[in-house]
């Protein structure tokens, strides 16, 4: 049980997710964490009050925005009210005992996969195999007694699992970084805000993507990022995702 | 051997893809077609002229960017000659005999599934297995006699493989559309081109964004679409794809 005076904050994953390690570096003091399935189930956890926080990662440095993020947070009225940048350092993870030259089969989440594309290409007569979570790749591997096969995922993973680590930095660019956010369903403006998203839908009309950016442009606020995801029911038509400096 | 009067075009998937269709919609005579494993294969074969042209889906009205393909856009130096949008209907297709009562299991590429989660999620005690490709799910079923399981792809997979569809339009929504592109090696351009697409990035500094945009908007020139894609190596800088109006 929860002790009452601990934040419980619900990530992604299995124990020992990079969300996990992105959600402890938020809090200065210990929480309690709620590992879940799905990024929609934190977001649910968020809503109902099950858990007081939420981490969910957001764009990844190399491989890109993490879409089904955006679409979720237009979904759930939830705010975000912090956000981290993570380096990731991946590793290969295995049983203990097993070797390099055993592995005929890599586990990882296929954007762990793709941010180690080369690393893996130049293992030998090695399957790589998506599976959900990273850390869960790691729990797999050890809850069968897999002896062919690896995980790839993090440091606090292989230390939770009791697990050996076979190759470190398996990434395929040392700048590997994930930016996370943490997300409350408290609506309270932060008093010290240095950045602010918003998500807007525009006229389909000429121009009109100009002229809104232009609101910011004019006023020397700086744009940090634009993503766009579909307007369903309207084909061609998108909501637009812009982060800028201030509050 | 493709009769030499043909042409032949490159497209990802199995016969019977969506993508197939695209190809065949984009050419009035009859032509040859050559399925690839991989949206890169594609890409390859026309880049070292194993075949005449590709045929690559960019965007999905429901679920948004292929953002692998704007990748391999900037990876490969091919010429976007054409556009198409076709009008995509998911149906349910299982060998002949097998009634929708038996269906325990549904595969599909990960974008129909999620085109058609409200239509399986209605199905009873079954289980949705993502697969690498649609046509290639009804291809499976067939060569494994599968009685337990139904493919979600197109009409003209269900008609090559000599398969049953149990339901039609299983898409969430009807307005259901993807954009594919026509790649070409030669660099010539066209002469009567109403689109363009560009890919540049951009000076880390204040307002260059905007600055960037308002070139084409001071002109009049519309803008159909912003993508944005990580710069490799350069943390939360990105290159910038933009389609605009005319040649």
């Amino acid at each position: 049980m929860p002790s009452p005076k601990k934040v419980v904050v619900a990530f992604q994953g299995e124990l020992g997710a990079y969300s996990e390690i992105a959600s402890r570096g938020f809090f200065k003091e210990s929480i309690h964490v709620s590992p879940s399935k799905t990024f929609e189930l934190v977001f649910r956890k968020v809503q109902k009050e099950k858990v007081d926080f939420g981490v969910i990662p957001i764009e990844n440095s190399l491989a890109g925005s993490i879409h089904q993020n955006y679409d979720l947070l237009l979904k759930y009225p939830l705010q975000i009210i912090g956000e981290s940048k993570l380096r990731i350092a991946h590793h290969l993870i295995a049983n203990s005992g097993v070797t390099l030259s055993q592995i005929r089969r890599v586990f990882s989440h296929p954007q762990a996969l793709m941010q180690c594309s080369k690393g893996t290409a130049r293992l030998k007569k090695v399957k790589v195999i998506p599976t959900y979570d990273t850390a869960g790749s790691v729990k797999k591997i050890k809850d069968e007694g897999i002896k062919d096969g690896a995980a790839i995922a993090s440091d606090l993973a292989a230390k939770i699992y009791g697990m050996t680590v076979l190759k470190k930095n398996l990434q395929n660019d040392f700048d590997n970084f994930t930016r996370f956010l943490l997300l409350s369903k408290r609506g309270d403006p932060l008093l010290n805000a240095n950045k602010t998203s918003i998500v807007f839908s525009i006229r389909d009309c000429p121009g009109a993507l100009f002229r809104s950016i232009s609101v910011f442009s004019l006023r020397n606020i700086d744009l940090y990022k634009i993503e766009s995801r579909p307007l369903h029911g309207k084909p061609w038509e998108y909501f637009f995702y812009i982060d800028f400096a201030g509050s």
